[in-house]
């Protein structure tokens, strides 16, 4: 019998609409308040978390914001107490978490027993989480957060269990992004089953997502691949990783010096860089009748919207949905078996 | 000999990179501030200004920052003597303008000639634009300004030449939002191609993209069409005009009632409401491998992709592209030919 249970709570939702305080109505990831109780409700799964996976662009902003390690640690801490949650309210977005299962609800759809180790595949910014050790083994300088507390899975969520076979933090590291291969390979694969193996270009092709989605274009059916890298130092790393046919170093928010760098415009172009302004320059990259798919938290919608309307571009623009049904095991998969991937993957975690 | 020419100023770029003034590098409409200089390139148009036509979301950000006309009026000359064009800095929308051609520079490929009435279909964000009148004859009470001034037309831009047959004021309406139908139609067609008429629900169907959309959606191949709108009096409006099969009123940023005003989960969502916060509700409405299409301006791209995440869903989420070739006929054939389209334009334009 849970706490919930017992104490008699009000029905629970699958999407954990019973966990918003405020504002009323609205869906967990647009809250601004979650309710983050550890006492769960019949369908929930409470886990013990282990560790944050802070996203890419909400690290960075707060990395640039704070003058250290221990302010950026109290910020972090004051928005977990404050908002039941690690939605980091300037950037709008989360990140990810690894832990044990503690409780599973008997009604709790998700299939989990406990001591099973997992990872949330929801955003941050939507999961409900209590943070019991002052994030004292945290130095505030990667984004990746050794972490003691609670959170909570709805009935409708994506959680994946973490394979014995890998490191637990190259496998967190890969399901952060996973919704990116496994999306970009279902782009690539349309192209090539309607024709020629379509060319792509991966903009920040030496980052997490980049450097899978650049692993999938191939596996999907792509002709030629280029990858995009801001300096020498990721074009070295991602040509010895032999990800891409061609590596090539530009300013994505250079559109002029993008396209340039990239030569023909190209079927498919994916970005994965977590700094704002690159819209532009990725449409200009695409041809007519090409894809733009975005996973970058910093993509301005009018920016894109209004940037190929004024560049009189025919280009198909996707939001980079990070659910794909299978997304995790593919990601753990390209990380088994690619071992450009697991290279890039694993001098990432040593750092 | 235009003026450009004869002071030898630097070559032009087909999308406007010699317009911009800062920052460098950036495209016309990422850039804070436009060269709106009228004197024209070779390969550039200047068009007599008659009417700007700002964008709802601007529109409606401004009436309600300001306290009343005369501030908003300010607020907007303000907005296009510091930037050289008239790019809301909140919401980064802009809208559209119609006019007279008053020079055609002797590269220009738009194939235009003085004299003709035309509008742009590129948005106010990127266009350089001078007024001259002070906007002395707009009252700041409807989005469509009487204004006389100057704009430039690059060579790659997109414009219409306005038809003789069609009212102005009703002409521009449809332009401005010519972008809605065009894609509603591609990708309901894409859907009816492989199967099933797909069912779509149309949020803010009452408004100008929106019963666009709607139309657009039945010649495309729909099967049932629903129209949700905010209140009864836009309920009796869409009602009446005939363009869907279910009217139904919802508030779009409470997920759970929209869902449940629109009942079985569709196949395509198309989202027409200038509000933020609706990204959860649409994508709650929309059934697996279903598609999301984005054309509110207020749409927040990580809302929109961390909320298909959390949600477990997978839609293929589409940022609405201004520009589809054909786009404009398409609107201005609905318009002619559509009497539900027409009415409800005609009650706008007279409001």
């Amino acid at each position: 019998l849970t706490y919930a249970a017992a104490v008699g709570r009000a029905t629970s939702s699958p999407v954990g609409l019973h966990r918003v305080v405020s504002p009323a109505g609205v869906l967990p990831q647009a809250a601004a308040v979650l309710d983050a109780d550890p006492a769960i409700y019949g369908d929930e799964v409470r886990i013990g978390v282990r560790r944050l996976n802070l996203d890419a662009a909400s690290f960075r902003q707060l990395r640039e914001h704070y003058a250290d390690g221990g302010a950026l640690r109290d910020a972090v801490l004051e928005i977990v107490r404050t908002r039941g949650k690690m939605h980091n309210p300037v950037t709008n977005s989360g990140g990810m978490l690894v832990g044990t299962v503690e409780e599973v609800g008997p009604q709790s759809p998700l299939g989990l027993e406990v001591g099973q180790r997992v990872a949330t595949l929801v955003s941050l910014t939507l999961t409900p989480l209590t943070i019991t050790d002052a994030l004292r083994d945290w130095a505030g300088t990667s984004e990746q957060v050794p972490c003691a507390g609670t959170a909570i899975l709805f009935a409708r969520s994506a959680v994946a269990v973490l394979p014995d076979d890998l490191d637990e933090r190259l496998a967190l590291a890969a399901l952060d992004v996973c919704g990116a291969p496994a999306l970009t390979a279902r782009v690539v694969a349309q192209y090539a089953d309607s024709g020629a193996a379509p060319s792509v270009v991966v903009i920040g092709g030496c980052g997490k997502s980049g450097s899978m989605s650049l692993a999938a274009a191939r596996r999907a059916g792509a002709g030629r691949v280029v990858g995009v890298v801001p300096h020498d130092a990721e074009a070295r790393l991602l040509a010895a990783a032999g990800l891409a046919d061609e590596v090539v170093i530009a300013d994505a928010r250079d559109p002029l010096a993008l396209s340039a760098a990239i030569g023909d415009a190209v079927d498919v172009t994916v970005v994965c860089v977590d700094v704002p302004g690159c819209e532009g320059g990725a449409i200009l990259a695409t041809r007519d009748k090409g894809t733009v798919v975005f996973f970058s938290m910093a993509t301005s919608f009018p920016a894109a919207a209004l940037g190929a309307e004024g560049l009189a571009a025919d280009v198909t623009m996707l939001i980079g949905n990070g659910y794909v049904p299978g997304h995790a095991a593919y990601a753990l998969d390209l990380l088994r078996t690619d071992a450009g991937v697991r290279t890039l993957f694993e001098g990432r975690v040593a750092e």
